[in-house]
């Protein structure tokens, strides 16, 4: 059923394929997934469909919600939200039908998916298998409502945005499956985002490390979450369009195919808000005080800074990024926190975006680093904080030169189109 | 809570009340249904609320399902059906919240109201009550989602239309509550259709007997299968508008005060046909043979007449009724078993009703269907059938009679509020 590519499939038994909001859409959309899964059937797999809810309907949902009280509670919250799944799940099953097929649906419960009890944002503990066994045995199509699952009291639990990811790459770990399609509205994962670097090139094969990492950097194909559990249970995941039938994106484990190239991809991420904390005592203890007391209040701390004071002896200024919809909530603590450690004045800059390189080739190729801050220097774009981790180099820029940034490291990575032609 | 009117009500503990659609036919609606419980609530009762889907939600899901599927197979229809309820119930929890009481939302599963494996039509079993009281004990009000349920195998099933009324009263049976009270948009039952006959009365009290029949004839105030229950288990039910503190409608066991009333109300019910099949054998054995086919086929029949056929010798024609709704699927069985009994013709007519009265009075009180007769007869309306129970007489006449039937047979047996003033 999966298409012969550049990665030639090996031939598989049980798939386990994830269609998001885009497409199930509508009631055509869902005829055509419906087909696809039949197709992939009578290929001679055991199939297992994740949907999402039909697109919009999450928010209608959120939004009568949201009428009905300001501050809806959370496990409310997910009764309601976890009808868009449930009621797509029906609707596929019935269209598997008309179409000829066999199916049936299952939901949160009934898998049944255990969770914690963070309702709204809750994580995965375990998937039983049965029901979706029994349901394949009897040559049906297994279809589960994504996003659900249900906590040890038996209340519904969601697992935030974008969980329907998590939910197929589970499934697909808990069964035992040979891949994960990830069905969606664009094509794979790019170099880059093809709107602002037309030159952005859809890679074939890329490693769960590098996924992870253009995930968390603002590449918004994959939830983090699933890429996590992909990689630690070795679940070969195909990104690729509902629209056709075109091989899309292969996540998968690092093997010698993948150790060429030095940089995967481009990613940046535009919401990110820098704060610099100015004057605080220069002694031991200050900087941990400070970050401490961010942790605490769930506050996550991306690139950090220190440096002696310009404008006073025996000071110290403190630069830090945090996430931009954080901030309003960050404030008075941050605030609170620098005026204990004798600073006078704290400044926010939401005017800054994170540009990024990924590459597993950084860890065996020298002065990866240095490249791209020579690349970005050439444009004349200043530099205002670095990070980096073993396969990712991040600089922290002003924000208008964003598109400038990445279409230079783009091609100066030799990304481009024209250049791996 | 319950206001006092002429029925005083006993000191509440244990209350259940019922939202039909319209009460919770938008979320300002629902804020009304969230005040009202935790007024209950705050006048000392325990409460438990069953809603239904908000009006409009269910036929709009349905709608969903036919057009992914021409047949939509049962079981996912339930699934797609049993949303409307889950959202109601959970946007219930939250307004009462908003409003400052507590409260929880639980599912059919949750619950749980165990029914059978018949998907859209499905019959309670047993209603575990324990999630229920821990949610009372907390202090909570306890929002069921109505009309739905969850077979042994764990798949969700609803229990038809007007199903909610089914579950308020049977989770009322099965703790043991004080009181079900079926919030709707009428302010209770009358003694006729107030659209029809303009001096209807609102009855105050009626015996589950005479609601019972009320309710077959075509009173829509109550679902039968919900009367029968609260018969069953003696659970006094009282009907009545969301809209008001209006006393409205009790259906209880027969008491003292309910002997004196011989006629309780006047019902009309426009989905009869009838059918009459000219010139069978007439020797024993061919009705049987006749209804047996009938009944075979699930076709309810309701009035029979047999007699000797005024065409031919020892022949019979045989007239009965049965649902205009049944109609065109039982024709070819009809016709083909009035082959078989030697019947050369079958005749249909739909320009019929059923007219009907009712109340526990008759079993003490002789002539009261030859009163109904001479009404009709002082009319100049033309009786083509009659069925009697030990409480009820129904007349078969020409369906252009329906209104002059009921105001007159309202009016002579002094149902009218001028003759009870």
């Amino acid at each position: 059923m999966l298409p012969a590519g550049s990665y030639s499939s090996p031939a598989l038994a049980l798939v386990v394929q994830k269609f998001g909001g885009t497409s199930v859409g509508s009631i055509d959309r869902i005829r055509n997934v419906a087909r696809r899964a039949i197709a992939a059937q009578k290929a001679g797999n055991d199939v297992v469909v994740i949907v999402s809810a039909m697109s919009g309907e999450t928010n209608r949902l959120l939004g009568l919600a949201h009428e009905a009280s300001k501050l809806p509670e959370a496990r409310e919250m997910d009764v309601i939200a976890s009808t868009g799944e449930q009621v797509s799940a029906a609707l596929t099953a019935m269209a598997i039908h008309a179409e000829g097929g066999q199916a049936r649906s299952l939901l949160g419960h009934q898998v049944k998916i255990l969770t914690d009890g963070a309702f709204t944002k809750a994580r995965i503990k375990t998937i039983e298998g049965s029901k979706i066994f029994s349901t394949l045995k009897k040559g049906q199509i297994a279809v589960v409502a994504g996003f659900q699952g249900v906590d040890e009291h038996g209340d519904i639990t969601t697992l935030g945005r974008g969980g329907s990811d998590t939910t197929a790459v589970a499934v697909a770990a808990a069964i035992g499956a040979d891949a994960c399609e990830i069905y969606t509205d664009v094509d794979g994962v790019y170099t880059t985002d093809p709107n602002i670097c037309p030159s952005a090139r859809k890679i074939n094969r890329i490693s769960y490390e590098e996924m992870l990492e253009l995930a968390s950097l603002g590449a918004k194909v994959l939830q983090i979450r699933s890429v996590e559990i992909a990689m630690k249970y070795g679940v070969p995941v195909h990104v690729r369009t509902s629209f056709s039938d075109a091989e899309g994106t292969w996540v998968t484990g690092e093997d010698k195919s993948l150790e060429d190239v030095v940089v995967a991809g481009v990613a940046y991420d535009k919401n990110e808000a820098r704060v610099h904390v100015v004057g605080v005592d220069d002694k031991p203890g200050v900087v941990a005080e400070l970050f401490g007391s961010m942790a605490e209040k769930n506050f996550s701390v991306d690139m950090i800074i220190q440096n002696v004071s310009k404008t006073a002896q025996d000071r110290a200024d403190v630069t830090f990024t945090l996430a931009k919809t954080d901030l309003a909530r960050a404030k008075p603590a941050i605030e609170e926190v620098a005026k204990r450690l004798g600073s006078n004045e704290v400044r926010y800059d939401e005017e800054v975006v994170k540009v990024s390189i990924v590459g597993l080739g950084m860890r065996s190729h020298a002065g990866i680093a240095a490249r791209m801050f020579r690349i970005l220097a050439e444009e004349g774009i200043n530099i205002q904080a670095i990070s980096t981790s073993e396969i990712k180099v991040s600089c922290l820029i002003h924000a208008k030169y964003t598109e400038l940034a990445v279409r230079a490291l783009h091609d100066g990575f030799g990304l481009s189109k024209e250049a791996s032609a």
